[in-house]
């Protein structure tokens, strides 16, 4: 099917206004924020209902045109792009809060509804939707489930995967599905753990039942300086073992303090060496015996200075620093790399002097921030592009730095996702067998090969040679017009 | 394959003492604690590690021979027994904790260790395995991971599903796979919650990595008795509703209150209507706190008597009494149907009066012993077998609350699965479509069809008939041997 046919044929199930297919406007959606993996679409189509979706869905298939699901295109991994070109599914329109229900905790929402829109619209009775990516003035829950999106608040309530219930989903197949739903338990095979964080790779989501939270009572934010980053570290162990789990546990090193007391001002010592930024909520009486555990646990294992914030407006410009970091670090380098990985908890100091060695064998500045009581580094690697070499540099920093949390135990990825720009390590944290059965999941529901070719897994063609006997054939690497 | 070459190569992987070949020793395993569903397996084979596990499995594909894990066979779904015969794989003797590690808190275990002995291994130090089934005592975790079983402390900490961080499985695909782990972030398809639940239809299970919970500082655990089980349900809705998560809130009803009077003497006022088994758990100034607001809110919702255990033995007569109740019904009724069914909880007071009404339109007594946090009900229906036409009376009243429960949308288990016994109402709760992505999903690890067939699905064959152009060829309807 050629472009003009394809376009067409798109318009005429979403409508005229529905279809973006000059390549001048396609190039805006080459890129998701890792603005080094770049494939523009050649059509991007923004449908307004599940079933436009699945009629959309059901067209690429037949033509074995890619299919790229985008929400507000704010991931971090290469996902939300086109490496070879085809229809990019926009669901922006998409923003409808379908069904609250606060008797029983759940929504129906659609995929483009933004991740604050539905705390703002329920937090007036007392509830929340947990999972909040730095991102989440912006980025939309159907981006959020395809992800995995975590969050400051997942350590104590878990990233996306928690708080989906059950997601509606265009298929390769030809279908709209329904996996999981707002009633918990289910009979038969609980597929939404597989659909959520498997970034388009199996469909397009088109509904998601989302859990909503409960808001805690109260809430106590307090700024904990520390000599290290390592020995903030230990003071992160030392207040899990103590059985807190805190609603949040973020640490921040010296350059990214910096960076941000440059920028955002958050109130945050200048002269630190690491800060820990830990949020207690609950019930009144319980936040305060736990603010007072940990204010003990910090001081004992060194704590310079510990400071609760006395009112709301303290407390959100304490979190403005840290939801802005990665921003504010724009202020002191030209450029970064910012990475995902995660570690055993215990292994925190161990491969924080890692991450160090390995950008000073660089001569590189490398600024970290991360959901330390989760173990999840995200470390931003700074560089500067018009110095010839570096950007080269940066790139073998942060895959070195993979390659350490995947040697002692860890993963490379805590919230961000696979995308393109981790398919290859992949290899190194499964087996062949382990990556066979997903390529035959993936096949289940993607027979053609047509979802989101290209993201997750270490080789396309690899996921469907392994098919005998199947009539259709994958997608070519190559682009498909 | 005949029995006796089958026996043979079974007693080359497991040696000799490993396999129970004789017709009268296998009747032992022919039911679960479904007694009515019965089906021996023609061999029963006792492996003692997941190499030996797998190999019994690839021998079993190649002949086309049923498989049929089982634990400690205490399910009640008519699911570790064999319909069709074949191979039956006992993990009993694989009962070892293979690690413990607090610091990141998880544990691997093989399949057979029972549920409690894991708690023990590790509550001197302050931690504890949270899914406790009734059957705790003698369940396996295998077992628990393959049904996603809950127990009174899902309300709180979740079911099995919530606890498994990864499981090593022998697949029909003829390989040992590990799908997820002790690290809960990881990249690609996550598969883990597709296994676990899926009852052996997709693998035999022989490691468990589970996570392990940091026991509460203090614990308190209240009955309240209520006028009827339906004002009882307003109450359980009102304590969520505040924003309290006790770690357990059971319900109980009159005829099963008179039942554990009579025999287990837990000290539950005998002239109840309804109790409510409240257990609260956490920091002690949290617990304290929330007691005083649930108390509250019993009084103000018809609570007619309210009484906090005072000591560790009040406590645990009273979980005894709610642990033994199943037991204990067997003193009142001859014989009774232990149903598992789900409602959103705001639907409780509806459907407990349907139930009611189910069971007095057949002259049916039916006792209620409920996780009401949850939803989750278990009528146990009342028959006596020697009275003509009442076991088919109960069946028909254990089907209609199911249907009356789907009606109001709930789901047809909370906990104990689906098996044999209600593999047919799953087409009432899904569509074509879901049913065959499921199916297909199974043939990526069961291409043969002979992992545990006859479960969870309403047709066995449905399951293969839709997978064009493969060579294999399930295991027919009827005995393979």
């Amino acid at each position: 099917m050629d472009h003009r046919r394809l376009a067409e044929a798109l318009r005429e199930i979403v409508g005229p206004d529905g279809v973006i297919a000059a390549a001048d406007d396609c190039l805006v959606y080459e890129c998701d924020m890792l603005v080094y993996y770049k494939g523009a679409p050649d059509v991007v189509v923004l449908p307004s209902s599940a079933a436009q979706v699945a009629a959309v869905v059901r067209l690429c298939v037949e033509a074995g045109v890619p299919i790229v699901p985008r929400g507000s295109g704010t991931g971090l991994i290469g996902g939300a792009m086109a490496p070879r070109g085809g229809v990019m599914i926009g669901v922006n329109r998409m923003d409808r809060v379908l069904e609250v229900d606060l008797q029983n905790r759940y929504a129906i929402v659609e995929p483009g509804v933004i991740n604050l829109a539905l705390t703002r619209a329920v937090e007036g009775r007392g509830y929340f939707f947990a999972p909040d990516p730095s991102s989440q003035m912006v980025s939309s829950i159907g981006g959020n489930a395809a992800t995995n999106a975590g969050g400051p608040h997942a350590l104590k309530y878990g990233s996306a995967v928690s708080h989906v219930l059950g997601v509606e989903v265009a298929t390769g197949r030809g279908e709209l599905l329904w996996l999981g739903g707002p009633v918990q338990e289910r009979p038969g095979y609980d597929l939404t753990g597989a659909m959520v964080g498997s970034e388009g790779t199996l469909g397009v989501i088109t509904k998601v039942a989302v859990k909503l939270t409960r808001a805690g009572e109260a809430v106590k934010t307090a700024l904990a300086t520390f000599d290290s980053i390592e020995v903030a570290s230990e003071a992160v162990s030392a207040i899990i073992a103590e059985g807190i789990i805190p609603a949040a546990l973020e640490a921040l090193d010296e350059p990214i303090i910096r960076a941000i007391e440059a920028g955002v001002k958050a109130g945050y010592p200048a002269d630190a060496r690491a800060v820990l930024l830990i949020e207690l909520d609950g019930p009144a009486a319980e936040v305060e015996v736990q603010a007072e555990t940990v204010a003990r646990i910090c001081r004992a294992r060194g704590a310079l200075t510990l400071r609760v914030a006395k009112d709301d407006a303290e407390r959100a410009l304490l979190w403005k620093g840290r939801k802005e970091a990665a921003g504010a670090v724009g202020r002191i380098t030209h450029n970064y790399v910012l990475q995902d990985a995660v570690v055993p908890r215990s292994k925190l100091p161990e491969i924080m002097a890692q991450v160090q060695a390995i950008a000073a064998a660089r001569d590189l500045v490398v600024a970290n921030v991360f959901h330390a009581g989760d173990g999840n580094l995200h470390p931003l690697i700074c560089y500067d592009e018009r110095v010839p070499g570096q950007f080269e540099s940066a790139l073998e920093a942060s895959d070195a730095i993979l390659d350490a949390c995947i040697a002692v135990g860890g993963t490379v990825t805590g919230e961000h996702g696979v995308g393109m720009d981790k398919a290859k390590k992949l290899a190194l944290l499964f087996s062949e067998d382990d990556l066979a059965a997903m390529a035959a999941v993936r096949r289940v529901f993607d027979p053609r090969g047509v979802m989101n070719p290209g993201k997750i897994f270490p080789s396309h063609a690899a996921c469907f040679e392994a098919a005998p006997g199947r009539g259709a054939r994958p997608v070519p690497e190559g682009m498909w017009v």
